[in-house]
């Protein structure tokens, strides 16, 4: 794993981004008034990070003990209120920062997992728990079927990106030439996801379901 | 902070409150029979104080080593269920219990919070997420959209009363005029979310997203 | 309580039978790829024991530190996705599946809360919420109004299921005429649900509600 500084930016760049996207979710896909809006930011941002804690019986989790975290994703949410109109314009930034706070998310959420001495199985289980946590809440409060769920290439990502950080880990690599390998793993999940984004990649189907079973993801990606 | 038993009557009362509108919304809104009735009474009653004390690692929660919380829990929801036609006769009384839940459980989970040693703004977000925690559980549970999100002033009064518990306790004070503050914070938070469910009174809707933004939160306060 | 090696195999099988039950659901209801099936299987494998973990404070969960949970969920998962064609020819399959792992987690759930010094009644109740979580969480991922709100026999049985459990435990009592009482007590919740299940039979509805109070309850046992 790289140096804890690097973490912890890390951590922070998801937390906005997630509460940015939880934000304008919230204005486009629930027409909620500012209260909603700031809110669903928030528990966007913050949700993956408490589900790891408490689930690594990290308690109370560091959202609640190091105030940057809420400090970030209230104004994450603001941001994305106050400037709804302008950041509206970049049709496809919502899923740009979903897959930007699912990227750091399982990275930074593999890396805590592996400090706290779990094995690595869970340690990639507990990274992209961390990654698709936010959203998945985000979507049951707003009555979607969670992206991890609809959308074939949403967990894979988060997984891929856990599992470098887990194999370096074990392999003792910090940086490879010169980039810390969390940054590198939360760009290679980045990639997978966005690529899979553009071009309406879908993890197979089950047989026999026919076509009617690609209704699920469709509407995924708003 | 009052003393621990005016803190003790507040939070079986906000139990109460709460199991009585989960299992009227049971009634209403979802048309469940008894034991959906009762369990989602006992859900909203007890919802709130579980995440606040998973949160804060209370565990297990205070619910499960004090029996007299599932018991007020259990038996409102009875009551509701056994009483409900005379209670429809009160249109408002499902929107004035989940206020006076909301009131009373802020104010103890701040306070809950606060004698746990966490932050001020810690202990207010702690409070205002008792207050709104079971009733959004009950909402996800029969697929509406949360209250705190759709709801202008909800999120609102209940960091308002937290506010004021935590303000007092930086403080040092227990009294004013004689009125423990903790009651006193309930009140203020309660009178807020009743006027402004009465006045229909809304938080700002994002800059540009028209009226049509308002339809979020029109269904709200069934 | 039976000794350790019978629990041991009720909650594998437990796990199994949701996993199963999970992803078959995943395939139907809501028309999901490999990626969704698995994960919906996994989460409504483990979310029970989850849950009742949390709530005892055993942290991680059982499900984290022993990799055994996690492989027999994603095995489970894995199979329904490959041979859906082939389990679908036996049309209530899903409805059995699911009942064998709620007998089986309301068994050992209240176990597990008994060996970890709760009382009866929170042994009770933390046994029927491992049994009816994984299903709850699952129902509300897919946005269905979950069985145990909507289906009158479905926490009953659960709550009978852990209730043998705790009063075997008090009287000292392990086995009944050479059959575990973990055994017997997850037979006898299993005859009910899915006796009930197959009669239709439900809990008294509210009085006054009418005969459209029916509606939740009928569109379950899917």
């Amino acid at each position: 794993m790289s140096d804890p500084p690097v973490l912890l930016v890390m951590d922070l760049a998801g937390t906005f981004a997630f509460a940015l996207n939880g934000a304008l979710t919230a204005i486009r896909a629930a027409h909620l008034d500012i209260v909603g809006v700031i809110t669903l930011g928030v528990i966007t941002a913050i949700g993956g990070g408490i589900i790891r804690d408490v689930l690594l019986g990290v308690l109370p989790p560091a959202t609640f003990v190091d105030w940057r975290y809420l400090a970030v994703a209230a104004g994450g949410g603001l941001i994305a209120f106050l400037f709804n109109r302008w950041l509206t314009r970049f049709t496809s930034l919502i899923d740009v920062l979903d897959a930007a706070g699912l990227s750091l998310f399982a990275v930074t959420g593999a890396g805590k997992a592996l400090a706290m001495g779990v094995g690595p199985a869970q340690a990639i289980i507990l990274g992209a728990t961390t990654g698709v946590g936010g959203g998945t809440i985000r979507d049951v409060l707003i009555q979607r079927i969670p992206s991890v769920l609809s959308s074939g290439l949403y967990a894979i990502p988060a997984l891929v990106g856990a599992a470098l950080v887990v194999v370096a880990d074990i392999g003792g690599v910090n940086n490879v030439l010169g980039v810390p390998v969390a940054l590198g793993a939360a760009v290679v999940c980045f990639l997978i996801r966005v690529v899979g984004l553009h071009f309406g990649i879908d993890a197979p189907k089950p047989p026999g379901t026919g076509p009617e079973g690609s209704a699920a993801s469709a509407d995924d990606g708003d």
